[in-house]
């Protein structure tokens, strides 16, 4: 088994207390196990935009695989006099073996889909809550952020410079891990580069200029060590007065070397990243060095990337940091946990909802089935919502009437249309079902989506198409008739 | 000793790839092993409040401890080809041996103070720099963060809701560390309560009331396993209809069976607080449950809670999540770490400088000491910079001048204060000076200075006072004479 990101630690007390008082309750109040449904979805695209990256179900299914509680676990959760010892005992010998169903990690999703469901007794299925939601949440927003910024920097590189304003260790390092599902070329950090497998890369920082007596020396001394890694930082004095001429002395005596740098170029950090890129590239191109490369970083994100190449900026590079790993703009992915079936004495499941004071918080109760709808060319043109028996591939080809939850006025004819179905079986008993992707996979998953799936209405930034979640009538009517019941109960 | 967060894993990789090359190229090019002098600084306060609270710093003290590199790490390193043999040789025999110089963790701070300052051989204090900035930056965030909706609560209690919607784990649990430090009650992560002993609080999720084929007989079941915490979420169905009455009438049966709790009441998440609450609270007390508690929480932060509070809101008890855990409105805390002075031959400290395009990006040069400034009523009205040769106390008491760099033709007179200095030695040659103070003392000492020292008028929301960032003539001279002399060079 290769080592993972949790191996070393266990993360089964990383939960809300109220996971476990549930579950103590259940315990203590129930004879039976009954086996429920939870599922994970979210209400609302990042940033106002068309979908999102789902990301983070590696570390989930490490999480449920390696969940076990320890005996100083146990001796704390004594402590807290909330606990009966039979629960405890419980505890001690705990082992998910539950069923979980889920999108591929790196599919675009939509609002309202259950993206994961677990199946499991409801003890079980209770107290994995708090995990699953902070890694979906936190690997969906970074990916989703990284994606944006990327489709900004149209096809010029992107690399993850964030560690040191990510919000701690594992935003920094499973952070670069959704960067890179997101779409960008490398990370500056370490510790994830080695981890899952994805290229690092940095330049120099302004210390190094510092260091020495002058930053001519500073630049030779680099263009030693690293003739053919030799980006240099040029703002610590003075961009275009100083920086951009040292550079240029330095590319000079290299070439007089006989040195042939295959990669070189400058690093701009602060100041008018459009101006200083122009007269940065004309200079360099005036000295013979159009193959010298210009690296931007400073507070980019997806806005400032578009108005820098919008003013003829002319970047080869953007090391992108603190506004991509935070996802500075909208910083919270909400998607939640929530009930939507329970096993009767005989065994069935029946739906279960959630209707709140806020619209936006209703649920989709019952087990379902979720689908991508793909018309002639292969486009993603809807996605539909079946309950548990499903749709036919051949009930779409011929023709079927569905709703759009929004407009449910307004009935669709789907016809001539092929179906995906999202979820899969990916643990069962608590073993996984089959072997992960790699990072890479799932990033090449994702390019392909975008490239020949998803419409590029749906990929642009203001005002994007708003994709189709459609309901099956029946599936449809069933929700109704609940919501009429409760809202009457 | 103690279980850390860190123990069971190795962070000594969690940096950005350049501290390596950079670090590379140094054991490269230096014959000497130079001492240099790193400062960690803030530029701007978060949300423009007055101040921010320093957080992080015990965790820094673990990693720097701790730093290691094993033999897979090594083994990655060689596969990057980008280092020498010498140098991987190094690493793997590499262990911190620097002096470390810090504020007391929890003190209240502002923008260009030197926090943190690592003296040590320049390999060692470059590649620590990205997990020093990871943790002041996300711990320092987030407890200011908190502090600001600890004040915002006035004197309720607020509880830290957010491991779900963190930025991962380490953002959860170190996230919920910097909330108590900054003020909050308690925490619902059951593993942040584990391990930085701090109060664990939970109620019951909208799962507990789905599972159940009617509320009334959710309630129940909760009231007699949990009689003593027995807080009910009145909001699955609907609040005034349904959720409050049933909730009365599991208090009823309650007092009926002659169980008397002292911890009881109902949780409101959806809808409108403000509204909502005062609707509660009259149909609690009409029905005679004065005692019940009001807690509330979805969305909340120093925002929401002002405005809910200015509405009337009758609250005992605020649940707040992603907004705190993730400081939303401003979710990257940008402390830096900059090269201020570096020893010459004979091994004297010169001072370095940075210049940069971005006048906000000007450093401040060389060893420094800073003060906190008390009048005679104890409060702090102004904190002072100065060179390593420091400010007595007899010059404050007697009168000496001063230069307030934003406005240095306004000089001004310092006399009957007294002085306390900032910067503690935390680490001599590798090892801590001193037993690190518990996070409750942290917090403890984080009320005081904002009950005793810091003005009132830092710390309102709107337009906080400026705190003044004061510097000795000396010292202010010794800067402008670096600025003229790099900026002409």
């Amino acid at each position: 088994m290769t080592k993972t990101i949790f191996d070393s630690r266990n993360i089964s007390m990383m939960m809300d207390l109220y996971e476990l008082t549930m579950a103590n309750g259940y315990f203590t109040q129930e004879q039976q196990a009954r086996r429920v449904a939870f599922d994970v979805f979210y209400r609302r695209n990042p940033d106002e935009g068309g979908f999102a990256i789902f990301a983070g179900l590696e570390q989930i299914l490490q999480y449920l695989e390696g969940m076990h509680f320890e005996a100083d676990d146990i001796e704390y959760l004594r402590g807290l006099h909330l606990f009966s010892e039979d629960f405890l005992t419980y505890l001690s010998e705990f082992r998910f073996t539950g069923d979980v169903y889920a999108f591929p990690e790196g599919t675009v999703m939509y609002p309202n889909e259950p993206i994961i469901t677990v199946v499991a007794d409801l003890v079980q299925a209770q107290i994995v809550e708090t995990e699953l939601l902070a890694q979906v949440n936190h690997q969906s927003l970074v990916a989703t952020k990284a994606n944006r910024v990327v489709r900004a920097a149209q096809g010029r590189a992107v690399s993850d410079f964030g560690a040191r304003r990510a919000h701690n260790n594992d935003a920094a390092v499973l952070g670069a891990r959704a960067c890179y599902i997101g779409g960008v070329t490398g990370t500056a950090t370490v510790s994830a580069g080695q981890e899952f497998d994805i290229p690092v890369g940095g330049t120099m920082a302004h210390s190094w200029v510092m260091y020495y007596q002058d930053e001519l020396t500073a630049f030779r001394k680099f263009a030693e060590v690293y003739p053919d890694n030799c980006i240099l930082l040029v703002d610590t004095y003075d961009v275009l007065k100083q920086g951009v001429p040292n550079a240029i002395k330095v590319f000079d005596e290299m070439k007089a070397k006989g040195i042939h740098s295959t990669n070189y170029g400058i690093r701009l950090d602060s100041g008018d990243l459009a101006y200083l890129s122009r007269e940065s590239r004309r200079m360099l191109d005036e000295a013979g060095y159009e193959g010298a490369k210009i690296v931007v970083s400073n507070s980019l994100d997806e806005y400032t990337i578009t108005s820098i190449l919008e003013q003829g900026g002319r970047i080869d590079s953007f090391g992108v940091g603190e506004r991509m790993i935070t996802a500075k703009s909208d910083p919270v992915f909400g998607a939640v946990y929530k009930l939507c079936a329970v096993t009767n004495d005989r065994g069935e499941f029946e739906p279960r909802i959630k209707i709140s004071e806020t619209v936006e918080k209703i649920t989709n109760p019952g087990l379902k089935r979720v689908y991508r709808v793909f018309n002639a060319e292969g486009k993603a043109f809807a996605d539909l919502i079946a309950g548990a028996e499903g749709v036919s591939q051949e009930a779409v080809r011929d023709g079927t009437i569905v709703i759009d939850p929004e407009r449910p006025w307004k009935k669709r004819l789907f016809r001539d249309c092929t179906l995906r179905e999202l979820q899969k079986k990916v643990m069962a008993g608590g073993k996984r079902t089959e072997k992960s992707p790699s990072v890479r996979e799932i990033a090449q998953y994702v390019r392909h989506q975008l490239s020949q799936e998803i419409w590029e209405e749906e990929q642009r930034f203001r005002n994007p198409h708003k994709h189709y979640i459609d309901m099956t009538s029946d599936y449809y009517n069933m929700k109704m008739g609940m919501l009429e019941e409760k809202a009457h109960g």
